[in-house]
C-alpha cells in the first residue's frame, strides 16, 4: 500500500478542482441526485436525505460487489447479495441518512424502491441494486423516496460523477474520488466513509465505474483481490459497519486489451479511495500508516498492523504528537502475547519516520530523536485541534491540506511476510462526532 | 459478576471516611510509603514517585501472583514470574511514575532496588517482590530510590492500608480498597487502574492481604479463579498493560476453617475492585456491565461482552446519553460475523436498562422507550461532562458518586453459557488524559 499520490492542497478551491479533474464519467454511465426533506418515523423531527443514482445507458452482465462481514447486514445487503446472481445490473440507487438495518420490513422497503426506480429507468427489478447509509435501525422514509425518484431519474446527466461523490456522503468532510485510465478507457471510484470503518470493509460506500468491457468472472476475481490489499487494510476505529458495500460495473463501452494493466489501475483506485477513506475517517487528524515486515505470516503481518492501528492509547498519543513508543510497544505486545505467544520477539525493531526507536528488546531513544518523532508527527498532523467554547470539537477544513502519514515500520524478525495497514489517531473530534451524532 | 455493594457517596469526605471503615489490615502486615523528586534520564524535568512497601512480620511461603499476558512484560514481572518458585515472600515494593519496561538494564535495576530493600528489612533477596507501573520505556532512576528506601522502611506501621492505597496510584481519581471478614480473619486487597485496562488483567496493580492461614497450593488455584471471574472480565480500552500484577500474600496468623468461605471473600474482594478499576478507568463517566446469556460458550459469551464495551462508537454513543442501539447491535454483529459466523442470530434479544430494544431481527422501539433508555443511561452517568476553556477535559470528582452502570443483556438465543462483561464509555476526559499524559 505505497501512496500514488503525494498531493497536497492549500485550500478548498484547489481540492475541488483537482476533484473535478479526477471526475470524468466513463462512457455509458449517467449519475443524478436529489436532495429532500422528510420526517423519521423514530425521532420526529425533520430531517434532509439525498438520493444518488447511478445509471448505465443499457444493462450490463459484467459487475461485481463485496459487502460487509456483519453478522446483522442491513437490508440492502440482503437484496444486493442476491442482486450477485442477477444476469445484469442496469442501476444503483443509493439514500444517506438512514441505513435500513434491522428496521421492520426493511427488505420489503428496499425491494420496493428498487422496484419504483426500475420502472421509472425501464429496468427489470432485479436489475437494480440498492444502498444504504446512515442511523442504524430507522426505517427508511419509503413514501418520501418513491416521491423523490423522478428528480433523481430527471437529474442523470453524464460527464462528471461529482455529483454522486457529493451525494452519498454522511459525515465526511469532503467527496471522494479517483481514477486511473488505461488505454483507451477510464476506471473512475468514488467512496463515501467517515467512522465504523474497519476491515472487512467500512461505514463504507464504494462505487467503481469503468467503460473498459471486463467480463464478471474476471471483475469479480480482480475486485476481491484489489479489496483485500485496499478497503481490507483500513481501520478507522475497529467497527464493522452494518452497510459496507464495494460495487464495481463495467458499462463494455471500450475493448480491455490489457486484463493486467485494467487490473493495476484497478488496484491504484482501491487503494487510493481506501486511504481518502482514512484521511477523512471521523475525527482523524493523523493517518498512521504501518508497514509490519519480516514475520511469519501475512495474516499475522497484518494482524499486528491492525492491533497498532486499533490501540486506544498509541492513537491518543499520535493525536497528541507525542512519541509515546512506549505505547506502541505495548500495542505490540498486547497482540504478541494474546494472538501468537510463541513468536520470539528478541529480534523485533522498530522506527517511526525513519527513526530507529526499538531494537533488541530495549528502547533506543535520546532527546535528539525525541525531537525528530515530534516533528514528524507535526508533519503529518492534518489540522490543529482547537478547543471549541461549547466543547464540541469539529474539524476546521473540508479539504486534505496533504497526504503525509505517520510512517511507522515493524520488523519482527522471524519470517518473510509483510503487510502495510492504515489507521488514524483518537481524537476529541471523533468523540464530538459520536457522542452527538443523532441529535 | 453482579456487585456486593450498592454505594453512594455525596462528595469526598464520605467516600474517605468509608474508605477508612474497609482499610484495617491484616494482622501480620505493615505498609509505609514515601514521597520523592527526581529528574528522568529521558525528559530531564523533575518529576514525583512514590515509593510504596508492603512487608509482613516474618516471611510467608503462602503467596500466589498473577501477571500480564503482554510479550513485552516489564522487568518487574520478569523478576516476579521468578518469585513465584521463592520460598517465601517478605516484602513487596512498589514504584508508580516509570514502568520499568524494556529499559536498558531494567531486570538489574528491579533486582538492586529488591537487593536494597531485603537488606534493609533483613530479608533475602528473593523474598521481596517488585512492582512498577507509569510510563513505559523510561528507565527507573536508581539511585533515588535507593536513597529514599530508608524512609520507606521507618514508615512502616500496622493499622491501615490507605497509605498504600494512596501510594501505589498514578492517574487514579481517588484510592481503592475492598475487605472481606472470614471467621475471625480478613481479606483486604487494594488496587491500582485506570488506562490500558484490559483482559488478562490490566494496567492494574492489585495486592490482597489475608492474614487467614491457606496454604500456597490453594491461594495460586483460589487466586486464579478468582482473576478469571474478574480482572479478566473487564476492559477499559482493550489495551493490556506490560506491567500488570496481582498478588495475594497469606500472613496465615489467623487459622482458617472454611476455605469455601475464604474462597467466596476472595472473589467478592477481586469482584469489586475489578468494578472500582473500571469505575475510575480513565476517563470513564459510565460503567458498562454486559451480561451475555443464552451463549454456545463461556468464551463466545465473554468474547461478544467484550467485543460490546470495547465498540468506540458504542463507547461514544453512552458517553452522550444517546441509547444509539444501532451500534449495539452493529458491534454484537460484526464480532459474531467475524468470530463465529455460523451463529443463528434469529433469536438474540437485547435489552438495557431492562428495556427490550431488539428481538426477531428487528429493533423493538418507540418514543416512550427512548426516553426511558435516556433516563437510564443519564441516572448511570457519573459525572456530566463540562467544557474546559483551554480544550483539556478532566474529571471534577475525586470519589465515586454511586455505582450504577449502564446495564445490558444480551440473550444469543442458542445455548446455556453466559458470562458478564464491564466497560467504560469513550469520552473527551480519555482523550485529554491520554493525548497529553507524558507533558
Amino acid at each position: 500500500m505505497v501512496p500514488s499520490t503525494n498531493l497536497t492542497f492549500p485550500n478548498r478551491d484547489t481540492h475541488r478542482a483537482w476533484l473535478a479533474s479526477q471526475a470524468a464519467l466513463p462512457a455509458g454511465f449517467r449519475v443524478g441526485t436529489t436532495r429532500f426533506d422528510f420526517v423519521p418515523r423514530e425521532a420526529p423531527k425533520p430531517a434532509k436525505m439525498t438520493l444518488t443514482l447511478i445509471a448505465l445507458d443499457r444493462p450490463t452482465p459484467d459487475f461485481a460487489a463485496a459487502f460487509t462481514k456483519n453478522a446483522f447486514p442491513g437490508a440492502p445487503i440482503i437484496v444486493g447479495r442476491k442482486r450477485l446472481n442477477a444476469p445484469a445490473l442496469g442501476a444503483i440507487i443509493i439514500n444517506n441518512k438512514i441505513s435500513n438495518v434491522c428496521a421492520p420490513g426493511g427488505v420489503e422497503t428496499a425491494e420496493r424502491v428498487c422496484v419504483e426506480a426500475a420502472r421509472l429507468l425501464g429496468l427489470a427489478p432485479a436489475a437494480v441494486l440498492p444502498s444504504s447509509t446512515g442511523v442504524i435501525g430507522w426505517s427508511l422514509p419509503t413514501d418520501a423516496i418513491l416521491a423523490a425518484l423522478p428528480q433523481a431519474v430527471s437529474a442523470l446527466a453524464g460527464g462528471t460523477i461529482l455529483p454522486a461523490a457529493e451525494g452519498i456522503v454522511t459525515t465526511d468532510l469532503y467527496p471522494k474520488i479517483r481514477r486511473a485510465d488505461v488505454g483507451g478507457g477510464s476506471i473512475v471510484g468514488i467512496a463515501k466513509g467517515a467512522g465504523m470503518i474497519e476491515p472487512n470493509l467500512a461505514t463504507m460506500l464504494v462505487y467503481v465505474l469503468t467503460d473498459l468491457a471486463v467480463p464478471r468472472g474476471e471483475l469479480r476475481a480482480m475486485l476481491a483481490r484489489a479489496i483485500d490489499a485496499s478497503f481490507n487494510a483500513i481501520s478507522i476505529d475497529s467497527d464493522t459497519s452494518t452497510s459496507d458495500t464495494v460495487a464495481l460495473i463495467s458499462s463494455g463501452r471500450v475493448p480491455c486489451e490489457d486484463f493486467g494493466a485494467f487490473e493495476r489501475g484497478l488496484h491504484t483506485v482501491c487503494r487510493d479511495l481506501a486511504e481518502d477513506v482514512v484521511r477523512n475517517g471521523e475525527g482523524v487528524r493523523h493517518v498512521i500508516r504501518v508497514r509490519v515486515t519480516h514475520a511469519a505470516s501475512p495474516v499475522l503481518a497484518r494482524a499486528l498492523g491492525k492491533a497498532i492501528v486499533n490501540a486506544p492509547l498509541f492513537k491518543c498519543a499520535v493525536a497528541g504528537n507525542d512519541p509515546n513508543v512506549g505505547r506502541l510497544v505495548q500495542a505490540i505486545g498486547k497482540h504478541i502475547g494474546a494472538f501468537a505467544p510463541q513468536t520470539d520477539l528478541s529480534k523485533l525493531r522498530a522506527a517511526m519516520g525513519g527513526v530507529d526507536i526499538f531494537a533488541n528488546g530495549v528502547f533506543q531513544l535520546d532527546p535528539s530523536k525525541e525531537a525528530a518523532l515530534i516533528a514528524h508527527l507535526r508533519g503529518a498532523e492534518l489540522y490543529a485541534s482547537a478547543a471549541p467554547k461549547d466543547g464540541v470539537f469539529s474539524a476546521p477544513i473540508d479539504f486534505p491540506p496533504h497526504e503525509r502519514c505517520v510512517e511507522l515500520e515493524i520488523e519482527v524478525g522471524n519470517g518473510a511476510a509483510s503487510a502495510t495497514v492504515l489507521g488514524g489517531d483518537l481524537t476529541h473530534e471523533y468523540v464530538s462526532e459520536n457522542a452527538d451524532y443523532r441529535s
